[in-house]
């Protein structure tokens, strides 16, 4: 295992077996209950959003074999209203780690009891942070990315770490090599 | 759909086409919350059977695309104490259908964190009726199984109907045959 | 007390004094609160489930003066909507004991608010085992049934430990003694 | 049925019968779980004023057989910590009824594991008026106490209900007979 | 600090700063829930004696800076229903100290959303102790009212602190001198 | 007000007055519950997220005076771990209003009892869409930021906006004018 001091070392060697991202789907699926919903009937956005953070902390649980912790939640657009009673699937799966973080991909369904078609509701990511039992960052698998879906998502992860970096004033936005090839 | 008074005729038309049990699977996968357990840190009895509840009646509905209301919990073994903040999986599919019952199939899986494994912690059979809006029972489609286990359980389900149907006093002893010839 | 390796004996001598069922009589009278409801306004089956096994680890607790872990749960029937706001009166009683395991009956009563009616709404089975702080099985006093009702639960008790025994592929349908008489 | 305006009317007729305390007891017996528990693993005075709020409420209903609601809680001491995994029993009968009103006296107990022995944890006074689909107060039965506590608290209703109009400034101390009485 | 067997001499010096009871005020505005609402879709009076006992916790803690546990609730009236989606604002304030224990005041409100003004819904007094990691009480910071309405409330507090100990039976009328004065 | 199909139209008229950040102020004070913490014993991301949620929508609808409904969540870092039995303070306050949205900024403070100390513990963004009875979104007041830090995030707010409208595809990096000046 690395120590934390290192972990700006571009070469480190990887001593842990790359995992796919399937490896780690998680699948919760559940009604939208009474107790979490607002005056219009439907599914609190707040409720949504901690609803993903369990079943995104199993997927990084699943991938590094580690307690983790929720690091942050990248930008999540709630598009579609989910009412009370609904059947809501969250699917997660770890779309790429770097050193001791997971960024976790999550798509939210929504079914339709009469024709069984689902729809897409959202879509959100979730950062999380393998620890040790004392709280202190460990290391991590890498991702080998299979189908076309997740190669797309394992290489935006890139440019979204350096917006969340960006964002945080941790590095300059000249620095931020992906994201400034957008606007050029 | 045919009246609920040609219940008991065993010849009835089925018109709508059958489904596989796949087609009903349900996986919910969810932590040991701190507000399900017991003294000993363990999830309680009663809150598997809530979640179990959930599972199943949305694999019921996935089948019948109706409104479905538990009707009986068959017997349920709790060989395995499940500890605070392990990982549950709940996966249920519908083994076999009558009429407009649903006999639905749930396997609890636990995990282990540091290898990975699951462990089968539990297996429930609870029954569902899908209904109208008014509460009124309606027709669901014929199982299909598919895999060896699937047909073992289809085959088992009518024992267990008859064994239902004996504890209630709906029948005689003498008209179960498939039980009584388990004791001959 | 007896170690669990003596469980097969069945010559093994009491040193706790019996008690009647009378003694461990719980009841939990509640609300049906919104957060237990479904999509009809009705109680969650699987909530009631949950609370019936809180009911019937209490009466358990009080018969054995133990902890005590739900090990199994009999065949539930709901026969009976159990709407939104109605008072729902859960009553355990234990019905048998077997060296460490305890047989709990559970009737449950819907009350009519404008006439007092009380309804019997579902009846269920739960067993415990009492357990020491290790998890190991402890032996508890046996019951003396008084009223005729609690005398015929007490006998049937058999029957359903023989049933248990039986679906759990732990003895014969030939050594099913009592439950064999049933059919010849 | 009397209009409210009459509700100064010291002489009006009682239609209804006059019930007994014991009609309405309630007992609600349940464990004391996580969710609802302090840092020290103590039960929330909060918690357990909601608990008695629940029960007092459906002593109410069931004397009344109307809707209630909460008028007002009398002074609650807490002078005993309940702990995590105890069994709590709140029991609450009407002690005595005014017009609308019913005081409804709630006892609180908790219970040894191992001896069995129940301890008084609290003891609270709440009240309740009856009212109709639009909320309107409506007439609820008299009380006639039996026991010897029954009678206690029934005499001592009349000195509380002056004490709560006394504080609330709807009379003046002159007017506050029975308090008054306890000072001269 | 000085030990409990001291609590009855009145002459006592105080070590601590006094404090105001701005220093302590504790604002928890929230949404009405829908698992907290009764059948007439209003807030359970229970539910919010459980919410201003957490905010009125919060205020005790803050000027003690000690754990704190509730002691008492002095009579609460609840005389305006609160509907379900409401937002309810409580807010906690100090109002007086005696050795350990501490009186809070609170304030709900009520809020309209259309017009955005605020009515009082509830007044309540609940007391908390100040206790060290063992539950034994410790001494606490004085009070010093800055408003007129903390004025009120600080001269308030003796009466009601003697009316708790009459109502307790530990003095006796003729002691409650403040509340004498009131028949008089 | 004006229909929805104008919102493109970047000179419609204000009949709204304008209102100040300090009008919204909305503050939820709370201890972190046992029901809301993880395996080590700290708040759950997912349960913050929704208690941001439902603090941040009363702002929202404090500012607008109409139902409100989550749109969506900026970026939100977890940097500390938040303790069971703290005191949480969330304070929210709309930062600035797009025709119908609201952009909420919440800040996020744990006490330390002992000393008294408050520490930042989150920073979160949400926005929110003010709507009419039938869920179509309507107008809401502008906003004037009075001090230093508000005026600050009055004018990111525009970035992020457009941050927003880039990652989701409905402009082009070229038309994010605010942004693409950070990398120029």
């Amino acid at each position: 295992m690395f120590a934390l001091a290192n972990s700006k070392n571009k070469f480190y060697i990887k001593k842990m077996n790359p995992k796919h991202p399937a490896e780690s789907l998680t699948i919760l699926t559940d009604l939208v209950l009474p107790s979490e919903t607002n005056p219009l009937n439907n599914l609190f956005g707040g409720e949504l959003l901690a609803r993903m953070d369990r079943a995104a902390s199993i997927a990084a649980r699943r991938h590094s074999r580690r307690i983790v912790v929720t690091a942050s939640v990248n930008h999540v657009a709630f598009n579609r209203a989910i009412s009370l009673g609904s059947v809501v699937t969250v699917e997660a799966k770890v779309s790429r780690s770097f050193k001791s973080s997971m960024e976790v991909f999550i798509d939210v369904w929504v079914e339709d009891r009469e024709s069984g078609n689902r729809t897409k509701a959202n879509e959100a990511i979730y950062t999380f942070v393998a620890v040790d039992d004392t709280g202190r960052p460990v290391e991590v698998p890498a991702i080998e990315p299979e189908t076309e879906l997740e190669k797309q998502r394992f290489d935006a992860a890139l440019r979204r770490k350096q917006l969340s970096l960006l964002l945080a004033g941790k590095i300059k936005p000249s620095e931020a090599t992906e994201l400034k090839a957008l606007f050029l």
